[in-house]
């Protein structure tokens, strides 16, 4: 996506570690029009017929996972990582190991609000080793959700996670794949648009 | 705000130690069309004149943080609850005890994305004993930005959050504001629709 691309050549910064940070307009300080524009994109590379909930992971997957959700009319549904006292009853759960927070976390979700009568299209603003994304998608798993599709606005393709979640069978896209990332710049793979 | 509360009233259950569970649309599965409902709301009662953000809290306050902010034509910014690798540099903070997680917990915001020029509408989905949004406001504060207002979607009346905010000076309004919620159901204060 050529707009999501420019506005991260513009404002976008490599920090060692090849840590992109885009945190003006994705993940702190957030553009809700480039979100619109995003899930517009999805709703064209998607076959999203019957789909009854967005699915993404607090925190910085929730903007997108909501402007998605008003944009094809169905319920947002968002993944919590930790348990709150205000979650009873069932629940499905998934341990992960975040990157971001260099600690296990474990992902939930109630069983009241996804179940085998779910079509879903996950969506979540970053995709690195992917630990995140494969807890969500054994969640829908395990509620007997059907994954229509995964849809991601940055994938870091230098990392596994993109290829490991292709691999299993889903039908991931990302709306900008960026290759390489350092000092000299960052390097989008040629996807398409 | 007569559509919440008959959706609260609908939907809504109270739980031993005066938990009101309205997870089903507010803030684990989230009806975004209401949520849109409640910015156009927000737009009513507050003077937005000059406004340069919408600031909420991760993370159930940000499905109602980005629509608001799509609404009014600013950014979101989201307050985040945990240093994670990908914060550099420069942060207010303010530490806040969390009845939710039973923890102390440091909200953060980074210097850049908040300052002496902003204007910024707090909003957040819930509002109890006040500690998040005490922190936000502290937040606020250092970063010198102007409070035009602060909109809740639901206060619970009988907790002391809103009455030390509204004592504080700050102009909180709140969709639907709880006073009184056990076993034989659910009574809402006359708040004027």
């Amino acid at each position: 996506m050529q707009l999501l691309k420019d506005r991260i050549l513009k404002e976008g910064r490599v920090l060692p570690g090849n840590i992109i940070k885009i945190d003006g307009f994705l993940n702190h300080r957030v553009d809700i029009s480039l979100l619109r524009a995003m899930a517009r994109e999805f709703a064209a590379l998607f076959d999203l017929d019957g789909l009854t909930g967005v699915l993404t992971i607090e925190a910085s997957g929730i903007p997108l996972g909501a402007i998605c959700a008003e944009e094809f009319g169905v319920p947002l549904i968002f993944v919590k990582k930790s348990k709150s006292d205000n979650i009873e009853g069932g629940l499905y759960q998934s341990d992960i190991f975040s990157y971001t927070y260099n600690k296990k976390v474990t992902l939930l979700v109630s069983k009241q609000w996804l179940g085998t009568d779910d079509k879903v299209l996950i969506v979540d603003d970053f995709l690195a080793n992917g630990e995140a994304l494969r807890g969500v998608v054994d969640i829908a798993d395990q509620a007997g959700a059907e994954v229509l599709g995964i849809g991601i606005a940055v994938e870091k393709g230098f990392q596994p996670g993109g290829q490991l979640i292709r691999d299993a069978g889903y039908n991931l896209k990302s709306l900008a794949i960026i290759d390489k990332a350092d000092e000299n710049g960052i390097v989008f793979r040629d996807n398409g648009d």
